[in-house]
This record gives C-alpha cells, sequence and structure tokens, in this order.
C-alpha cells in the first residue's frame, strides 16, 4: 500500500467502522496534509436547544475532536518510513487525545456544519491541532485547540 | 415556585426536552448544590473504537459539558432573588458555555458512566466548573473544566 | 480624543505603567486591529532551563496573556460610541482574563521573542483571542487560546 | 542515592539553579507525593494593576506551571525502578510541558500566595496535573490543568 491507499482506508474507516460516527451522521469529507474536512447535517436529534434549534454543544465538541484527531493520523501517516498497513495499525492503537479545548462563539445555528482540522505540529511524541466549525453560511460556530499522542 | 421546584423542573427539562441528551440516552440523576451528577449506559452506538468497545471521545466531552452546565444553572438558580419561572427562563437563555476543557485520562471501558461537576466559583459574570467521569468501577475517565456566561 | 489618541495612551501604558511588564523586559510594538504585536529580549534572568539556554515557560505564558488582553483592549475601544477617556477607564476596570491555554510547540530558544495575537470573536461579553509567540528566526515557540470579559 | 535524596536534591535545584524562578522570588516549599506547594511574597515588580495592587495574570501562570512541573517531576522519580542520578537526569531533559490552562476566579490580591499541584494521572507518557493559587487569606485566586510529557 502507499500513503494514498492508507488515507483512502482511514476514510472508509471512520465513516463506516466507528459507531458513534455513524449514529452522529458525521461525513469525512477530505483528508488532506493542509486540513482535513467533515461534515454533518443539522438533523432533529442533534439538537441542545429546541426553542433556538441550536446544535448541542456536545456535537460540536465531536466534530472538532473527530476532525483534529484525523489530521492527527494524516501527518502520522505521512511520516511513516514504509506504508504497510501493520505498522500504521500498531501506530493508530497508541494514537488517542490527550486533551482538547472547545471555544464556543456563536450559537449554533444552521442547516450543515462542517469541522477543518490543521496540525500546528506533529512532533515525535505529541501532534497538536486547531480545529474551526463553520455553518453553511460560512459563520464560525467554534473554535478548538487539541493534543494527541502520536508516538 | 421556589427553590426546589425550579430546580426539579430543571431536571425534567434536561431529561425529556433536550434532543440530542435523549438521543444519546443522557440520565440527569441528582442536582446538588454541592454537584450535579448525570449517567449514562454503554450502548453499541456510543462505541468509538469498535475492536476495544471504548466510549467515544465526543461522548465524554458531551457528558462533561452538560454536568457542568447543570451545575452553572443549579448555583444560577441559588443566587436568585426571587424564584419566579420568568425570571428563570431570561436567565437561562443567556447561559452558555464560553469555553471548555477535557482531559483524556483512561480509555472509556465499561458498562456505565457518571459525570459529576462543581462550581469552583460562580461570579456575577462567569460561572467556573470542574468535571470529572468514572466508569462504574470507579475508575477515572476524564477531566473537565469549563466556564459558563452567567449574568 | 480620538480612537487612535486612546490606543497610543494605551501603549504607553503597557510599556510604561505595569510594574510586571516593565520587569519583564516586555515591548508593546503595535496594536493593530488585525494583530497585536509585543516583543522581549531573551536576558539570562528569564531562562528556565540554565543548560539549554531556553525561555522558562512561565515567560512564554505572560507573552501570551499580555498580548491577548491588548487585542481585547484594542477592539474594545473600536467598539466604543464614544471616545472619552472615563468610559474607557470603566471599561478598561472591569475587563479581565477569564481562562487562558498555553501550548508549548518547540522549546524556547533564541535571541528575540515576539507575541502576536488576533480577536477571533468580541462578543458583547466575552471576547475570544488567539496569540502565537516566535522567536527571532520565525519559529513558533508556542500557540495560546484566552477568553476575556469584555462587558 | 535514594527517592528523598533525588526530590531534595529537585527541591534545591529548582530554587538556585533556574534564573527566571530566581528573578521571580519562587520558592519551593514542600515537594510531596500528594501534593507539592511553592510560595512567593508579593513586590512591587509582581503587579499588573498598580492602581488596584494586584498579582500581573503571568506571574499566575507561572506559578502553576511550577508547581505542576514539580508534581510531574516528584511522581516521575517515584516511578524510577533505580534511584541513579543519570536516569533522572535523563528522564527530566526530555520532560516539558505539553499544554496548560489556567482559570482566573479572582483578581490576585494579598502579601503572599502559594501554588499547590496534585498529580489526576502519571500515565507511561504523559501526566495530568491539576494547580490552585491561595492569598495568605486562603483565597483561591486561580485554579490550572496542565500536561507534561514524562516518557
Amino acid at each position: 500500500m502507499d500513503k494514498q491507499e492508507l488515507i483512502a482506508g482511514v476514510k472508509i474507516y471512520f465513516n463506516e467502522n466507528i459507531p458513534f460516527n455513524k449514529h452522529m451522521g458525521i461525513d469525512v469529507i477530505d483528508l488532506g496534509m493542509d486540513a482535513v474536512r467533515i461534515g454533518i447535517n443539522m438533523r432533529p436529534e442533534l439538537v441542545g436547544n429546541a426553542i433556538m434549534n441550536i446544535l448541542h454543544g456536545g456535537v460540536t465538541a465531536t466534530l472538532l475532536d473527530v476532525s483534529g484527531g484525523l489530521a492527527a493520523i494524516v501527518h502520522t501517516i505521512d511520516k511513516l518510513d514504509s506504508f504497510d498497513g501493520n505498522l500504521l495499525f500498531e501506530k493508530l492503537k497508541t494514537l488517542g487525545t490527550i486533551d482538547m479545548r472547545v471555544d464556543y462563539l456563536l450559537p449554533g445555528k444552521g442547516t450543515h456544519f462542517e469541522a477543518t482540522a490543521k496540525v500546528v505540529r506533529h512532533g515525535r511524541k505529541v501532534c497538536v491541532t486547531r480545529m474551526e466549525l463553520h455553518n453553511e453560511r460560512g459563520e464560525q460556530i467554534a473554535l478548538g485547540t487539541a493534543t494527541y499522542i502520536v508516538g
């Protein structure tokens, strides 16, 4: 397998084999080295405030964490010396979120939301990412910063 | 209405009228001044890692945010001069999460999880809370800190 | 006074009248609406690790907090309806850091460091800023996110 | 050397050999397994707001980071298989702050401040600590959470 095939496999895995991502309706759109992009359509069960029809803060946090984790994975794959699936599997087994900060900027109003994540630094042990959540009108709903253990 | 009736109303509201809380299966157990406690039973759709059967990090973040927000509400009610529902409603309309930090301490293994939240400081404008998530064996899965706008 | 005069006054105040800023040797370089920029020259007393000659993490945190606070002030001035000093003084008395996150990306090696801060969102009550610290070679030493109470 | 001698050495090192700690006037009081405690006396150059005579937020952040780092070191020493200085030195060279959150709860008024830090979790790679800053009247000025790379 080459790098692009591994990344394509990660995309399928996150869309098909992570139960909570399916339960939420998260769609992995793009896994680029520059940025990772995932989306979700508003549905009644994602609402936190039924009167105002606003996305639940837990959905926002989930989207930021998923997108940041994917950005860390893409950069981890890019740094692999050889692209065999077993090595990646070993790496991914130990990859995990250390901590995350979420800043809620605007009420989550909208019909479609997309989270983008960029790697700020990918060291030997820790990967730091920044994430943003926007609605379909381009309004920034939230901001995130997270660290992942990668080595 | 007195304070206890208002708090009882908040409990019902969070269990019945917040769509995402129902979608997740969150149960508000206790709304004390000392601590707020909510619970969730593990279900297949809450899993983030199907091989390891581990709670998704987004579920963890959601439980911490919900419990912290409830602790902020309980203390906001406690500080009300008069306990009429309209005044509370006005207060709660403007109450929102400013930001939250989640520290992931252990993989979320277990059959039942409970988040507890305490208010560290409730000022005129901002309320700061600390939250913890434990599984049914008492292992601490995560730690949270959040700020809420309350005035 | 107009807006530019108020901002010029803030620059003088932060350089001359904040004891710890002088103790540290912080220099407010530019107070723009787009970004705030402050600098510090490495000196022996700012070192945290004498063998490696690395900036103390507390200096990094200080620079990020000072730059973020200045960005919040500049945007608060910009939103004032009238530019009289008393109104500003009242505003600034209540402006304070709610919380801050610092991400340490690289060891703080260098001879000169600059922190830049941008406002991500300036709401009626809370201002959210992102900050970066670079050395004289343009390497990013740290990343910050902070919230300030502004109303 | 045994564990207690190593810890005694760390105390001397932090009090005598870290330039910025001396510049600030930080005093390492106690390095216990349960909690680490450091103190600082208010001095004019530590002030952030000269009118209100309040501790600069950067001093608060510094005290929290120093105390949290010491707590991580004490627990790292406790987990060493053999207590030889070289092994410790290798460990400490790679120990560093990943990120820190500071919550500012009350204006830093007082004549003496103490920061206490506890380890929440010490894993193979990452150590998570919680810190508190109190003044001489026992009022809690600030709260901190930090992660340190330890392996």
